[in-house]
């Protein structure tokens, strides 16, 4: 009997020791906190505070938050960066408070044609789409593009073939109409009607104001960006900006960082924002923080251009980086901060 | 009247030693040789030294020379850097032997849809279309965007539109129909009519061989790049590849260099092969050549893609890397070296 008790005893004590050297072998992966970290914007631009009421301040600010909290319920999941900045940008272009997806401003033609596009840090892989019209979520054809073909950017009609073909959600281009958007239109034929078709005021804030996008670090490692958005009011010739050009408006790389872009596109894809901060960091040394400065405090300032970043490190160091007096954005980490803003703090 | 004489002589003393002082001060720009150089391309792929006849050899080399010689006409003569990337790039253009122009490849539904781009390296200005066809030089076409828009990318109908009210030289889409093209384009079609359209073999040199492009440095220092295409026999859904995205497949900037590319663009786009070669000379101090080198020959051979570059940096280096047997190309330098090749030497 008092063998048998020691018996059990013994076989306990070494299930113990093992329970025991499984975690400890296990334990980086099951205690230690990995961090994750999203990053979000609703476009930049030179907004006066009053003129946003406390109600429309409000309403940004919700729908900010709402982004936030499904990319960082994916995140704290163990779900991918892929996963959390689709679905967060997903539910801006929803929203007709931002210029993507439904909201998107109007063309010349009084047309809505969106760009988009994203890109994996893990895999350098990236999709984009440009110059769409019946795609609901522009995002999701983006990442369609990357996962489902040998391409990278697909336009036109061609892109809507590719997202038909592969079950994405269709629309009537009616579905992107919005008020507001079609009476800031209006007003920009009657302000520009007088100039030659060439000689719009591209640098008019109020014009290109919106852009979205998305940019997170997931507990595995990989950082994933996304971009996307309506353009410019009155666009014309099938003018395309930087949101869906890799390097201008988006880019990702584990080893270094996640950038979205939103501005003077034009600009971006001149300077290369979006890369050149990953280059900065990787062949100079610089920190993100550093980097995003100089081009975005610096650099485009110098050049006359207005917008701004979102970018998270592998560190998972958020920066929010906007030359004009307005950017709408967000933040959560792993660590608990958390934040919505819409002007200079 | 000994004295008048003296006088004229003191005066024509004079006046010799202030000639012989200006000379003095700006004989850096009199006589010393402020270098010049141009190199181009007509692509790059694996092509067996046998499949191509005497007879082929001596005609792309002589297409090649004549590009040159346009190029070197206007840059010893004082003439800028992007007026010689436009004349080669148009002589290109305008020859069947590739790929870019006329004789450009046939898109999935047979038709020609042709991209290029322009930068200028000492405004950092840019200009692009892609997808048009009805332009008979796309370059002239992405220079006007340039020079005459607050634009740096239009495309399809909308770009052509633009041509169209700049006075560009309009031509009926049939001009660029070239029978070898055609014979490759059914080739195309039967080879992979059992596929599904997501399938088709990209990685296939064939069918993306011959986008032309050309680097030039004037003797006022000032660097610029063209990249023309007609993109990958095929084509569908709208792609579009690296040759008209500023960093991808052209870049220039005067205190670092131009650079051209040519092969599967989706990997110049992801690896922004043309900006990452002048963003290692500008941050991490690597030569024109190691910095190329690093992108054609590890990165992208690493990936298992073929391409190549064309570049010049501020010091007139010339540097042609490819990854392919073959990459149609040659250059001119104001010290006299010459020449065009085809094959690996």
């Amino acid at each position: 009997m008092k063998n048998m008790m020691h018996n059990k005893v013994s076989r306990l004590s070494s299930f113990i020791a093992i329970c025991i050297l499984f975690l400890l072998v296990t334990g980086n992966g099951l205690f230690a906190e990995k961090p994750y970290a999203v990053v979000i914007h609703g476009g930049a631009g030179n907004i006066a505070k009053e003129s946003l009421s406390p109600e429309q301040i409000e309403e940004y600010n919700m729908k900010l938050a709402e982004a936030l909290n499904a990319a960082e319920e994916i995140l704290k999941t163990g779900g991918t960066s892929l996963d959390a900045v689709e679905a967060a940008t997903r539910i801006l272009e929803d929203s007709p408070l931002f210029n993507a997806g439904k909201g998107a401003v109007f063309n010349i033609d009084g047309k809505n044609e969106l760009d988009a596009s994203i890109m994996c840090g893990l895999t350098n892989n990236a999709g984009a789409v440009a110059g769409i019209t019946t795609v609901r979520n522009p995002i999701t054809a983006a990442r369609m593009v990357m996962e489902n073909s040998a391409h990278v950017l697909l336009t036109g009609k061609g892109a809507e073939t590719f997202a038909y073909e592969h079950g994405l959600d269709i629309v009537d281009p009616g579905y992107f109409f919005d008020q507001r958007r079609w009476n800031q239109y209006r007003e920009f034929i009657r302000n520009n009607v007088n100039r030659s078709r060439s000689d719009f005021d591209m640098k008019d804030d109020n014009i290109k104001m919106g852009t979205v996008g998305a940019v997170a670090l997931d507990i595995h490692g990989n950082i994933a960006a996304a971009t996307s958005t309506g353009g410019m009011v009155g666009k014309r010739y099938g003018r395309i900006g930087d949101s869906p050009i890799i390097g201008a408006g988006t880019y990702a790389r584990n080893d270094a960082c996640g950038v979205s872009a939103t501005g003077h596109g034009e600009y971006f894809i001149r300077n290369l924002v979006a890369y050149d901060i990953a280059a900065r960091m990787l062949y100079n040394g610089q920190t993100l923080q550093d980097a995003a400065y100089h081009n975005i405090m610096e650099k485009l300032v110098d050049q006359g251009a207005n917008g701004g970043i979102i970018a998270i490190d592998k560190d998972a160091n958020v920066v929010m980086e906007f030359n004009t007096t307005a950017m709408f954005r967000g933040f959560v980490k792993s660590t608990g901060e958390k934040g919505v803003w819409i002007f200079e703090e």
